[in-house]
């Protein structure tokens, strides 16, 4: 089944020990489409200026990915400027262009109303919702959201929640959003504001997923370097909704899969800059990493 | 066969957003010797003071604990008074007496230099040295360490370093050791320094544990709720050892399993004040929560 992605698409100018990168093709869109389709076929959503050029719409196409969603209009594509220093665990934000992102109206093409699987990037609560209630279809709406809505508009925040299956979120933001330092109490606050599976992101320290049944924990894939962090979140929704797409199967254990593509997917990112290892992957590279991740995590009964 | 568990015994005065206690029986070599005690036969080497009473006694007696190398000398019991704020991630120290503790030396009864397994508890490196020429059978030494020795004293924690097996620090501890904000660079730098098995504890994050073979990582027991940390990381040393111990078993799947009897022990640690839980557990509690991680952490392949 496909995938509908909605987001930022942007160009990101990075800096990280490692190195740097000059506006690359970047933004959470960016990054959980071009994931999401080694997994299923992906629409996009989001908005683009006419600095947006043909070898940009290629990396889209290369990756077969829809792109009558992803609209262009006259101004500048919406860009990000940020450095990460020492563990590299927070990006510090140097510069911050919205242009064209500014006004964005999501508008889904006719061909998407019928999608069944949905992530709706961080973007505006209100705009999440627009996008939402036009798809009666969706068998899984999948919602990330950041501490500027969480605290800047909570109460629109509040009406996209109870319209979403899924929550996305780091740990520091589900703390805020819950009002709960303890994370189990946490996730069981936003599960009563409407998405009955919370995925919560720790960065180096993995994923947690909470379900009515269960909690399962995952912890990151140990890297020698992380390179650049950037998109790592959204690679790991990528992944996760990927692989729900993929297989409409969409049960504890088949939910606890995604939690590991979406990991192993996160893993690549951090290896190059930008989308660089995201589009130079193959499905057995992706397949021995979900091994490796079961070597890593397993002991015996 | 049985463990060998030398640090400290001192009386704790602990505040928590929970609660807090007076004087209870506490120490590093206390909580490790009372979870070991679960799991094999445990020879402990400590000392106490003259107000170490008949009670303080008969709680290691409760567990069977040999007591022929807990050493009363003249003088009063170390104390420790700390509390725990907000996340209750660290300790703030209030005020540590060492009082008998200061001029300690250990001691090993004639009956314990044929100990298979030990652990060296927190204390200076000369002191844990001196314990481990003293037993030539030893087939498996685990030391703890921290940021104090680790500072103060590196000519002597090195030297300590190269005589063990396995070294149990938390993530701060070994990437000051080793110089690497990486943990998995860390742990290989930590292993060229002497101990062949590296256990790096990340609190709330769970355990990392790296050998010749490979790497493992389990996440903590998510809790409802967080008592009193207090004596955690022993405790947590305790149960590894404990399980190696009462197997005899050095293989990496038997190593994999310490790690989650020593997790499992630590989740049960921090439920109450002080040693509370540890004194009163059963067997099928111990194994209940050890097939609980199981179901947190399994996915198919």
């Amino acid at each position: 089944m496909a995938l509908l992605v909605v987001g930022s698409v942007a160009f990101d100018s990075i800096r990280t020990p490692h190195g740097q990168a000059e506006e690359v093709l970047g933004g959470t869109a960016t990054y959980s489409s071009v994931t999401a389709s080694w997994f299923a076929p992906v629409r996009l959503v989001a908005v683009v200026g006419e600095d947006f050029g043909e070898k940009h719409f290629r990396v889209f196409r290369s990756r077969s990915i829809d792109t009558k969603g992803l609209e262009q209009v006259p101004g500048r594509t919406f860009r990000w400027r940020g450095e990460y220093v020492g563990s590299m665990n927070e990006a510090r934000t140097l510069e911050t262009q919205l242009n064209v992102f500014e006004q964005f109206t999501p508008k889904l093409p006719p061909s998407y109303l019928d999608s069944e699987f949905v992530f709706l990037g961080n973007i505006d609560p209100v705009l999440q919702l627009h996008v939402r209630q036009q798809l009666p279809k969706a068998r899984l709406a999948a919602l990330d959201s950041m501490n500027y809505w969480i605290q800047g508009t909570p109460e629109e925040l509040k009406q996209t929640l109870a319209a979403v299956d899924v929550l996305v979120v780091n740990e520091e933001e589900a703390r805020m959003l819950a009002g709960h330092h303890n994370l189990k109490k946490a996730a069981q606050s936003i599960r009563k504001m409407g998405p009955r599976i919370v995925v919560i992101k720790r960065g180096e320290y993995g994923v947690m997923l909470f379900t009515e049944h269960s909690v399962f924990c995952v912890p990151a894939y140990p890297l020698d370097e992380v390179h650049d962090p950037t998109g790592a979140g959204d690679t790991f929704a990528g992944g996760f909704m990927g692989h729900l797409a993929r297989t409409g199967d969409l049960s504890d254990a088949n939910l606890r899969r995604a939690v590991i593509y979406g990991s192993v997917m996160g893993s690549f990112a951090v290896e190059e800059f930008g989308l660089g290892r995201l589009l130079h992957l193959t499905p057995e590279e992706i397949e021995s990493r979900y091994r490796e991740f079961k070597s890593l995590t397993h002991f015996d009964v």
